[in-house]
């Protein structure tokens, strides 16, 4: 691990290291698929690209996280990452199953790290979508649905400028977020077809010099077939340099974020009181913890507070997606 | 106009009005329509509806604008904006046509603040897209692909991390642009039909009160009739509360923002120089006008940086998108 | 006007003009002080100095600002705004008082647009903080103290979370509000002294090439004997690229705005109702203007969500302020 | 810990824990003197109080940091956090000292997660600068002086809007940002001031309700002798609810994260090439680690890279910052 070594001296260490899902895509995913590749393409023996392909599968289902040790703040290109997995693969190789695998012309076989990291973000960010956000989202929905049935007749004060105006129900209420998440997860949907879109194949500058011409193509094939996902080759002089479908998809994160704020804020309110407050809704969990340390008997809207703090944290994050593309990024 | 005169001694003046197009749509398109649809239902005389929909004819050419005096920092429903609309039509139709319309119970029949205003916002977004923002990108989509034609045998060097890294050629450097800019047009074409959803007939609080049940939708017709576009009517609680539908536009708009941005300041590094800087690529047109007051002689890349000038002020503007939301705005 | 005609080409044009503030500060004061300057220092006439300073006091009084018609989004070094300025005056001064000045030769003696833009700016702001902000705040905490005393035995719900908790009197909470106010004041009036600094001298690239040795600190003398401030010449290398004394200050105002902005929520709560929120405090005031268009009779918190209102928008811009430092500004 | 048993139902899950210097400040510090007050005061017996402190100085030590379980998304008030803390010291005091303590009517004796919690968060904040952020920035300066006078007869390019200018030196341009870190640093260090403004002794809402009147001032003086530092006792109501002390040092960390990405943009950009680009300055250790993963042999700025990523976060999580108070806060 020469390379990790000597850039621990030489990077920022924060203390932040990446995800477990960027790991799986960089470290098990990709890794796995180009060696795959590399061996049906007659560039790799099978044993090295076997043992590459054994690593990556334990990559993948975490048992090395602990080496990776680069901190997330690093250059541009992800340099860093990727050679900290090729190291790793290729340590492991040797001492857990003899195979001289070396880091740069066997694990990085026809990679750069300007197309396999922009490669590897995109994959992460599609697998967290699928599996984590969209089943959560479906479940605000069904949840939402059932309430506005449960509400429909639930006759209550409406207001504007938080003035008394007219009555409302609060299943009409209600269904005004509903189909505002329906309309979000639309967004979603559409927008992650875009982030769907891979520059693998492009090596160092996006002309695919010192790969093969089918690299590309044959990787993404693998990627599908072990995802269950639908990646595609586009043009990587854009996908290279730009990241900006992933802006797009932050774009759709921020809506769904700024609805789920408002929804929160209006739930909180509407729980105020009870004596000095609206009083118009319970939410019979909240008090299943002590709301405050000093007024143990209190219950405190704490669910619908936790959500409104990461809300917070998250569009701070969406603005900083702003940044990056100042600095320059891979090409020019 | 008492509504107004009061209001300026209350409100804010920062010296802001609101700009032509919401004009056109609030003052002219929607009390146009509301007038038509109410006459049509027999709610409104012919003469008082037709005394309404030829001053509002009127507001929608300009000639009014300077009447429209109140800031458009004001009460989150846009009252001030409305009722400004309502008493300048009252106030014509009187002095100019001798019909006695009063602005509450004739101009603003069957209408609220609350649902009328964020209709006139989006129909004022779908225009301004439609006829100034769509036919621009067109304009730089064909100028780019003339571009790459040219250029596609010009090699330059290819940079990673601003060092030499290996040859590329211009036309595929600006065919990640291209690209890029196509993508985003597509997301625009996509986040735009979400704005085209009106909730127009909701009133005070989204039920409708005080209009006819049809109201919504018949106006609907005629905005459409008129402006050649595809309106529809969404869900009120909705559309009336959330606006985060035009957060989407102003997502997809950032991420045009940022697409421009880097392309600009890769121009911008290309064209620096010529002699003591890369010098890659000349922009004939900037040696118009004097670059510098003390070296007049000198030629900048003065077009690229107004263009970086304007998406540093459009970007600050739409991470502002995210802040209104926290307001509580009409209802709750 | 030959620059003014073909900048206008060649810029973008989106119809923002710069602030009577700005053409005060660079078409005026500045331009009349380097006059003054440059006929001391025996470069210019008397003839010439003379015309260009009586010019300049008509563009300090406002005489001229429909021919600042050079758009605000140009290039980084603002050129334009100080090329119209000169030509503004070169041709005043010839039509005018039959003077022949030359806009670079005489009127931008001595200066380049990389010196006197970030000074005008500075000025501008300096001049904007001490007549307009800080004589606002001081009328707010004037009034707010004399509401302290009024409610300081106002015993009212205190709330945590929205949630009843213990009695506390209006008073104590405004007091809260006095505190910040008057700590928001003084990190203000501390950040405004670096934005006191000024590059004048420095021109092109900060080393002051082509201008007299004393130019800059003469300059500023006769800035502050016009404006009364006490402004001072820094590290022009600091000053023309790194207008970050300025984000100093945009920082300081971003922190007013937030505690504006929570008071302005806690009065519209505090105000919410009458019959269906919490109905503490009045703001007679309010009834003075219909609320609605639909119920004449209501009463908004107009006043207070025109702050809400303005607030979002500042803290917008507030956040495009951490942008343009990525253009690489003037130098390199 | 039955708290943060059920809390840990109710509150989010993300993984985010609280830093090292938070636990410090609350867990550690801030409870010791508590009970150390509360001793002296007579309100606590001195084993019940001895117990409390030996433990909170093993959490200060970073003992029992796996045993704050609580994610940071909770409440706003930090309730979560608070009793967390409350809980981990009475279950220690019992299993490892024998002592029974009741982690609300002992540990959090006089206190209320309104008071104590945002009094850590600024504990840890001062320390933080103090011990962290202060001396990094000294380095800085004491290292740009030096190469300020290495490289004052350097005479290189100055160049505006990227093209050729005049010439200028190397430690001019550095000058420029020895100056704006010097003038960062004076602001960090004026505002810091406002941040030592503890608001402990207010309780749940500002009034100091069940706590004795003296207790504030006492914890203070002991969080001093053990701190070294020199925090004082404001307003409560305004330190409870308007943490805009912290928004003053995220606009301070803000001014200095800007002109360090700026610093380096132009460190990265002197450092193109060395054939394809400027060329202008050498940093030898960039070549210490391989710049690439297909072209090992080739250097980059990856120091000054990773630099910018983390500006980057850091802005985007002050811009953040703005946020929060939009969420009704602590009171009301």
């Amino acid at each position: 691990m020469e390379f990790v070594r000597k850039a621990r001296d030489l990077y920022l260490d924060t203390g932040t290291r990446f995800p477990r899902r960027i790991i799986w895509a960089m470290g098990g995913l990709i890794k796995y698929a180009a060696a795959k590749v590399n061996v049906e393409l007659g560039l790799l023996s099978s044993d090295v690209g076997g043992a590459i392909m054994k690593v990556s599968q334990e990559l993948m289902s975490g048992k090395y996280d602990n080496e990776v040790v680069l901190d997330v703040y690093q250059t541009g290109s992800g340099t860093g990452l990727n050679m900290n997995i090729n190291e790793i693969i290729a340590k492991h190789a040797y001492l857990d199953l003899g195979i001289k695998v070396h880091p740069n012309d066997h694990v990085n076989l026809g990679q750069s790290s300007n197309d396999v990291v922009p490669t590897a973000i995109r994959v992460a960010a599609v697998m967290e979508y699928v599996e984590s956000l969209r089943p959560a989202i479906n479940d605000l929905i069904v949840s939402l649905r059932r309430r506005i049935n449960e509400f429909s007749d639930a006759v209550k004060p409406g207001r504007t400028h938080l003035r008394d105006a007219l009555p409302i129900t609060l299943g009409q209420e209600l269904s005004g977020y509903l189909d505002a998440f329906l309309r979000d997860v639309q967004l979603l949907d559409y927008v992650i077809n875009f982030v769907k879109g891979l520059p693998i194949g492009g090596t160092a500058v996006g002309t695919g010099f010192n790969t093969h011409p089918n690299f590309g193509d044959e990787v993404i094939k693998v990627i599908n077939e072990v995802s269950g996902l639908d990646f595609i080759k586009v043009n990587p002089f854009m996908s290279m340099k730009l990241l900006t479908d992933l802006v797009m998809l932050s774009g759709a994160i921020r809506v769904l974020s700024l609805d789920l704020h408002r929804f929160g804020q209006d739930i909180r309110l509407m729980f105020s009181g009870p004596f000095t407050g609206l009083n118009e809704v319970d939410i019979p969990t909240q008090s299943e913890v002590a709301g405050s340390s000093i007024m143990p008997g209190k219950t405190n809207p704490v669910t619908v507070e936790s959500l409104l703090q990461a809300i917070a944290q998250i569009l701070g994050l969406i603005s900083q997606s702003s940044m990056p593309q100042c600095l320059g990024g891979s090409l020019s």
